[in-house]
């Protein structure tokens, strides 16, 4: 697979009238900010464009402008042209549902930052070096001077400042605070945005924090920490998906933990298990294979039949063997 | 009080050999950062710097490079030319020691981003158009062609992102995304340095959260939002100042409440009352200054004598009060 050029796309974009853009399921701010922030571009160009989420719009980011455009697909085939994947890794990843809503589509246009990415459009950009979709999108917008109108700027800050902590993973870059820049000076509210993205919570997701925090237990001389949640305190908090996300970092943040685990009862009687390493040496994504679960070496995951705590015993056990091989 | 010019201070500071730099008590990161930040410059330029800190240097900045260097006075005067009073308001903030250490100098100058800072230096500059004195240190540093270590670097980007909330603050301008851009091209590791910054806490913070959250309550249909800790669990825990510094944001974002308040019983047996608004309607300031506390609309504090739970009734009655003025 190689890339297309930034102005094959624009010509592909330009020359055809409907769009379905979609993303990948659970989608987190890069994928709807991504959406959004070409979708608006096209619109301001006369495209007719639907905007699919195989799982909708998460109540997080619904301060997006224009955001109560995205839609679930009920089922239907669109009368679209163009489909435009974006920010996702493979194409069943962005749900059978969206799938069928594109089928009608001539092209696939495919624009993602993900590595793994195996190039599934007839046109596909896929630059891993890029810390969010929303800043290549971002370079692909300025290079080709397609609209760049206050909804995809906000979509645009948003996708990247959330795929990035706030500008602090290491895959930020010269270009990243560069294109921040760049869009305050196009009048972004720096102050109004972040507080919107970061300082509003449900109040559900402070009383999980809470319930975690009386369930987190330190292990190996502090190298070890966990905590749970059984199903009826997520039935009790009336808890959605997106409300544990980025829970877990605040126990792997604690100095001395080199390994982070969240065990989790589904709805379904499975056990959800995340799993954070700080220690290169303790390849976490191996206990996963373990279970039958997969990911990388410092964040991986199972989901397995069980009870909580037989599952957690048995996780834990192979994480301190590790532990104490590396000691 | 009228600025004098970077050129003016940067001659200042050529003329003479021997430093002492100052900045607040109970330090931040924009408070130590910018002491390391012009101060290495000065050792690049041959100067004599000493680095002093009333309250010394809190364990959650011991990571910057250099701040092994920052002391606590010891009561001794200091043979120095010129003291340098960095991101701090008042002289009196500087506390008495360090006062005591600089009161050979024969020079004062005063660089800071504070609007009420009097301008108590003989040479000033004042700009609370910045988010942080170490971007003010930047654009000196860099305008006056001084050093910019890797030392350097690293405390001016770890100064104004601390001071900035991560780039979120309404303050951020398109000049402090620019000088991070910047920083990262002369070399800055963005995902080590904000990991040390933002990734690594004491357990005994996350055991204070749980603690705190644990006495969570919401009154008036979840406007108002407050928590309290006792002196004896401080105690127990081995709290050090800077432990609970940022947690009210916790409680200040959840979506609904207007007014956060933390009560802390202090060593002393005072009471310690933070405040935070988000509701422009609801000025925290007046109510602190009605318990002899004082600060801005939005956020304030007070210090009083009483008990616990006599403080925190009287507060949040006056609260209450206010919050139904306003319903």
């Amino acid at each position: 697979m190689s890339n297309a050029t930034f102005s094959e796309i624009a010509q592909a974009l330009r020359e055809h009238n409907s769009f379905i853009i979609m993303s990948h399921v659970r989608p987190d701010g890069d994928a709807i900010g991504s959406q959004l922030a070409l979708g608006h571009a096209l619109e301001e160009m006369g495209k007719t464009v639907h905007y699919i989420n195989e799982d909708g719009l998460p109540e997080n980011l619904a301060f997006l402008p224009h955001s109560d455009r995205i839609v679930q697909p009920q089922g239907e085939e669109l009368d679209v042209e163009v489909a435009i994947a974006l920010d996702c890794a493979t194409k069943p990843r962005l749900g059978d549902n969206a799938l069928k809503a594109a089928s009608k589509a001539k092209l696939w246009i495919n624009m993602d930052h993900h590595k793994s990415n195996p190039g599934y459009g007839d046109l596909n950009f896929i630059d891993s070096s890029s810390p969010a979709t929303g800043q290549i999108l971002y370079n692909f917008i300025t290079a080709e001077g397609l609209p760049l109108s206050d909804v995809t700027r906000d979509s645009i800050y948003v996708a990247v400042s959330t795929d990035t902590g706030s500008f602090q993973y290491s895959g930020t870059t010269v270009e990243t605070y560069e294109m921040a820049a760049d869009l305050v000076r196009r009048g972004l509210d720096v102050g109004g945005i972040n507080a919107k993205t970061y300082d509003s919570h449900p109040y559900r997701r402070v009383e999980l924090t809470r319930r975690l925090l009386n369930t987190l237990e330190m292990a190996d001389d502090g190298r070890l920490a966990d905590w749970r949640l059984v199903y009826k305190t997520q039935e009790e908090l009336g808890l959605k998906p997106e409300d544990s996300e980025g829970l877990i970092d605040m126990i792997r943040a604690i100095q001395g933990v080199e390994i982070a685990v969240f065990f989790e009862e589904l709805q379904d009687g499975q056990i959800r298990v995340s799993m954070r390493s700080k220690n290169k040496a303790v390849d976490v994504c191996e206990v996963a294979k373990m279970f039958g679960g997969g990911g990388h070496t410092l964040a991986a995951g199972i989901r397995t039949e069980g009870t909580l705590e037989g599952v957690r015993e048995q996780v834990l056990a192979e994480l301190r063997k590790r532990l104490d091989a590396c000691a």
